[in-house]
């Protein structure tokens, strides 16, 4: 393979000549794909329809402390279900919240919280003249749209494969007592599917934030959500990491089972403290008489325990890495060793996160969806939406059919190749 | 009967000597009674238990615009759902949003948004000195919490059987810019039980407000929650009410059928003008990737339609109507004529509303509690909870069995009967 870069105009303008045919016959095709959202496909849906019968009419419906499921009461969690999230969350159940269907919903929730109420006693945020929040990026677009909506300001910090960039995360953190908060997905991460390192874990823990309310937002969305037995990454727990190192009220942890059961009909848990769980308690306590019990004692009931959701997501595996490794493969063969872009090589999550020449992504976006395949928006991976090199796109092979998503992936590295000849012949001469 | 009132010390002083006497032998049988809570009796949420199969391994769980209710999407509730609880509110399906399982939680969210991102374009509360909300008293304690939570001061309107007086709700709203909202349960109210008439639904509708983004927070929990067939009270549609007065903005409507199915794992919906509702969208669409779709498509395949729910609701009164019975007779034969206490005959709704004779509420609460009974806190149906009269409580008859129902009631006239003759003891010489 020659790379593109060396190629002279004559080579790129033949080169041009033969994508723009093989554009054109694609585009004739009409497809209509979707390798933008990260779904899961209705195969791995099918695995969790256990849980519609788990659960009739002649059930007992009381949780393990005799209390009704089906009435008000229990504001955070049936014991089985803390149990049950603790395991997955790696954490003691007592230092665990059952939330509604949405992890997300529980972020956003703390900071609004924040933003009104404040952070154990410190001064609302509402209150304060600026707030901002570390984005590691690439990073998870509802992420920085929460904050971006609470009219939080935003720095970019830049990840590596061993978590973010650590050094710059110290700093700014020490120095800058209006950094809040910074947004973390350490396991799998989104959308790189890289997982923070031990080291990283320890550094965060030892973080000495200049603002007292400082808080690490850590989702844990992909904790269980390996694509291989046997090449699985690791994550040191950063509670007890944090207890350690004398930050006990550091971190807040979330997860969900959202990608494990039925997105939106799951449930969700956040990890923290005890300090910082009354926080929690205190907003949840006005706000809601409760969440959905028979939806908890469902989960508890179908899955059991952490061998139960091991073993399930082992099933969600089988699907989901044949596809990781179609689109892998098809980038490896069809754009490796030319220059043009670099890919990651996750061992678990939902994404993989593409890095094309600077300045190419969003016209590559474009260009797929003339040919009739949707990916994520360029920029979406970035604060505010953009990205300063117009570089990253982050790929999502778990909705489409394998079939589809064969033909997405075809689309995708022609469109890769073309934008980026182009790109070399607006500079050649 | 002789009213209390009119006894001479000597006959109050006999009748505290006998009421002492039942009151110890009441103590003596060590109850533990519940009549504080509005919560279904399990009777009542036996009628549900269908919800349980109504979805099994084997369904289609796509809505019918074909979206599969398993997956991520459609964030403001499935058409279906829509219908349902648009024909429970009495309002068109594109007027409505469906939330989670709690109509408290939006009505919290939307305290939260306007206190942080304003209304309708609004300046946010949390920019404002001064934020206030009209509380009509005796109300719903949770509402009132919510308003407190976010430092909202709250201003009491005494409520008639009517509705609240109408006289100083549009006073204080046209003169005063700093009052946002009021708080209402127009049906059945809690814990009165009243519903307003058609002349204060007019009113509201007429408001001219002095805010631009007041609000008539409209809490109909009640609206079909009928005791009687042959006696039941009917409620004026306030959206549309509010659209042929030219205020078409003026009104946030909320329902759930949290006491229809089951409390906290049932749908709860918005409605509202169309432009109100983009202010909804806005928050959730941050907020959330949407709620709970298996639980909305479970309601509509249970319920079906507005007639299911009316039938279903029959099913309920038959389990409610002779509690209310029970507790209203043994209050009309024990306290009746005697001046000592009024109370309200509810035809539907959840709560009986009891005023005892000035300053004795507290200890006709600790009294009962002392003889193994607990009452709804004193002073809990007022913002802040302070009662300035002391004299309201509110009866809950729905959760215990008739038979605990029936104790529970002999215990509180006796401790009615008894706070009273020490009140007056010591006033008269």
């Amino acid at each position: 393979m020659k790379k593109y870069s060396d190629m002279s105009k004559e080579e790129l303008l033949t080169l041009k000549a033969q994508l723009d045919k093989e554009y054109a016959d694609i585009k004739a095709k009409g497809l209509a794909l979707d390798m933008s959202r990260g779904k899961p496909s209705a195969d791995q849906l099918d695995l969790s329809m256990g849980l519609m019968n788990v659960l009739s009419s002649d059930s007992d419906l009381k949780c393990e402390t005799g209390v009704d499921c089906r009435n008000y009461g229990v504001i955070d969690g049936i014991p089985e279900a803390k149990r049950l999230l603790g395991e997955m969350s790696e954490v003691d159940p007592d230092h665990i919240i059952i939330y509604g269907n949405s992890s997300l919903n529980v972020m956003f929730d703390s900071i609004a919280r924040s933003m009104t109420q404040g952070v154990m006693g410190n001064t609302p945020w509402c209150k304060l003249d600026k707030v901002k929040f570390l984005c590691p990026v690439p990073g998870y677009d509802r992420h920085f749209k929460i904050t971006e909506f609470f009219g939080i300001e935003m720095i970019n910090v830049p990840m590596t494969p061993q978590g973010p960039d650590m050094d710059m995360v110290e700093k700014l953190v020490s120095e800058d007592a209006s950094i809040k908060g910074i947004w973390c997905v350490p396991k799998y991460s989104n959308p790189q599917g890289y997982t923070y390192s031990a080291e990283t874990v320890e550094r965060f823990a030892h973080l000495k934030p200049a603002a007292p309310d400082f808080r690490i937002y850590w989702d844990n969305a992909y904790s269980i959500h390996h694509l291989y037995d046997d090449n699985q990454d690791f994550l040191v727990e950063i509670l007890e990491a944090c207890a350690k190192a004398g930050n006990p009220d550091l971190v807040y942890k979330f997860t969900s089972t959202s990608k494990v059961s039925f997105p939106g009909s799951g449930i969700a848990a956040v990890a923290a403290s005890k300090a910082n769980l009354e926080d929690f308690r205190s907003y949840m306590q006005i706000q809601t008489i409760g969440h959905d019990k028979l939806n908890q004692l469902r989960h508890v009931k179908f899955f059991k325990n952490i061998d139960g959701l091991h073993e399930h997501m082992r099933k969600h595996a089988a699907i989901l890495r044949p596809k990781f490794e179609m689109v892998l493969n098809t980038l490896d063969r069809e754009l490796g060793g030319l220059g043009i872009g670099e890919w990651t090589k996750p061992h678990g999550g939902y994404f993989i996160s593409f890095d094309s020449m600077e300045g190419c992504a969003k016209a590559i976006v474009a260009k797929a969806k003339e040919a009739g395949v949707v990916l994520t928006g360029a920029g979406a991976t970035y604060p505010y939406g953009k990205d300063p090199k117009d570089s990253n796109i982050r790929i999502a092979p778990s909705f489409p059919t394998p079939e589809d998503l064969g033909k997405a992936a075809e689309v995708f590295v022609l469109c890769v190749k073309l934008t980026s000849v182009e790109k070399l012949l607006a500079t050649v001469r």
